[in-house]
């Protein structure tokens, strides 16, 4: 689907064709669950995982074979505002990095068997500054959508979305508070390290750039175009082809949390099939949790991106799903479910 | 060193004895996680995690090749109160079923390359009704301490320690109370599924039986004699054996920690190798984290106990070790880290 896309309208015309839930199949995994030796309920948040991802795969038992770490990596061009504390070269040397194993996301990969893909868009030319105008045009950002949409490869049975790119959590505090309103400085942080008179910088730019697009403020696709970026852009494109290959999608922290949120904004349903994994410790991502609804599962005070919470929770996935096809009934265990 | 002991006043004289932490190695970890190619701090917990096993191992680079789970299953008199969802038979069935392969903790072992070792603790002959008199003997909990300490042998990395019992929410209740004070109701909760009356009369059990004992309460070794049981008991003492043997420790939930928090009543230190895997949904347990001190890595609302918690911190361990030792510092990966 994403090689043919070539303007915001056809992404528009894309979201009413996507499918729903798989209500029947999930309620086969609740079943299951009912009858493995546990008090019911015991397993909480894993028992839900594993439901879930039978809702969105279509499919019980759930499917876990194949995960993939999916991470955009942008250059913006909102960087030359002294918005981040390391320069925008830091974005293709992290690629770099990523490419020769030396990257926390290769190791969090290893660790749960999971491919990484690494998607660079356009590094060497950064989106225009959005303090001065919009960050991309109409077929640049529908093309950076369609870009996304690619990393959802038959086969793929989870994904993970990620980002890498100086000042993109500058862009996200853009599009959460064109999104959804407050102060500016409810939606900044450090980022990388801005700290002081750097984050009050960071915070006006937000404000300024928020208000410089205002008649956006109504059209969450047009926000992306104007204050996002491509990387950001790509993983909304990711998540709506997640949703029409039936794969479901475990969100990284306050950029890619941002992307997605630009779909709850359209409709609170099109990002159903996605779970905030980790709750980043940029201040802004616990309240984007709470404005779409979303309880992050793990909360361990990273904030580093590169799909890194990401695919730390695909340990939890996989622990789910292991639990939910490998454990005994109580009657296969001879074990009392009588009180 | 367990097989030699007799008596709660050798355990207390092994307390004298143990080690403390190596904070050289863990600066050797702190200097390298500066070093690597994130932000300063990105990591949080991970970062944590990889220097308190290299403080508590003696040891950098931390190793996690021989993890062991090691789950502890005993029975309670009080049980026969009418204080669990559950018949007493369920510890002995359940044992069957993490002996069979059929457990959560099963597949969760699995999950994580961690080897399950189940110690089944007399369950044929349950210890006292503490509502009624000491659940112990003082050679019977020492005894049970000395059969903990067992579990950590020669060249186990990290244990995870969890229980079995059927009213083991109950005993763990009444040690907090006893431990910590407060209201019975405070500490007590559904444990496998107790609601209404029942858990009224399970939460009127704990504060009689805190109340019979209450000569005991400045002594927690006696509070473990006392209102505690036997895997508990051998809880406390794999703490200590851990902490001699210079192997940190993943707790589980309620239970598990409140017979480590009996270490913590006499010295806060003695359980700084302890780690809390997991917050469990049973409310005494937030409580009691809070009165040791420990931030839970994991809040999933599980309460399923049999160290099904402490398994699943695993992966974050195993994360953690593996982006501490694969990962490119700045200079390595020729990325700037200059602002």
């Amino acid at each position: 689907m994403g090689d043919t896309i070539g303007s915001l309208k056809e992404v528009r015309e894309i979201l009413g064709t996507l499918p729903g839930p798989d209500d029947e199949v999930a309620a086969k995994a609740t079943e299951r669950e009912g009858q493995l030796t546990k008090p019911p309920g015991a397993l909480a948040r894993l028992e839900e995982l594993s439901e879930w991802m039978c809702r969105w795969q279509g499919n019980h038992p759930p499917r876990l074979e194949r995960p993939r770490v999916a991470v955009f990596a942008g250059n913006h061009g909102v960087a030359a505002q002294g918005v981040s504390a390391f320069p925008p070269e830091v974005t293709a040397q992290m690629v770099g990095n990523f490419r020769a194993g030396g990257a926390a996301i290769n190791q969090l990969c290893k660790t749960f068997d999971a491919e990484l893909q690494v998607y660079e868009m356009g590094l060497e030319e950064p989106t225009a500054d959005f303090s001065q105008g919009p960050a991309m045009g109409d077929a640049e950002c529908a093309n950076a959508m369609a870009y996304g949409m690619l990393a959802v490869q038959d086969g793929i049975d989870v994904i993970c979305l990620g980002e890498m790119g100086i000042a993109n959590t500058t862009s996200a505090s853009a599009l959460c508070l064109a999104m959804f309103g407050g102060e500016a400085s409810d939606w900044t942080g450090p980022g990388t390290g801005v700290r002081g008179d750097a984050l009050d910088n960071k915070t006006r730019i937000v404000a300024e750039s928020v208000a410089l697009h205002t008649e956006a403020k109504d059209d969450p696709l047009e926000i992306m175009r104007r204050l996002g970026g491509r990387e950001l852009a790509a993983i909304t494109g990711a998540v709506i082809a997640a949703r029409m290959g039936r794969v479901p999608v475990l969100l990284d922290g306050y950029a890619t949390t941002a992307a997605a949120a630009i779909l709850h904004r359209i409709d609170p349903q099109l990002i159903d099939h996605c779970v905030v994994a980790h709750c980043s410790a940029e201040p802004g991502h616990i309240r984007l949790c709470q404005a779409i609804g979303k309880e992050p599962l793990l909360n361990l005070g990273m904030r580093l991106g590169e799909a890194s919470g990401a695919a730390l929770a695909l340990g939890l996935l996989r622990a789910a799903v292991n639990c939910h096809m490998g454990m005994a009934t109580f009657a296969e265990a001879g074990v009392s479910d009588k009180e």
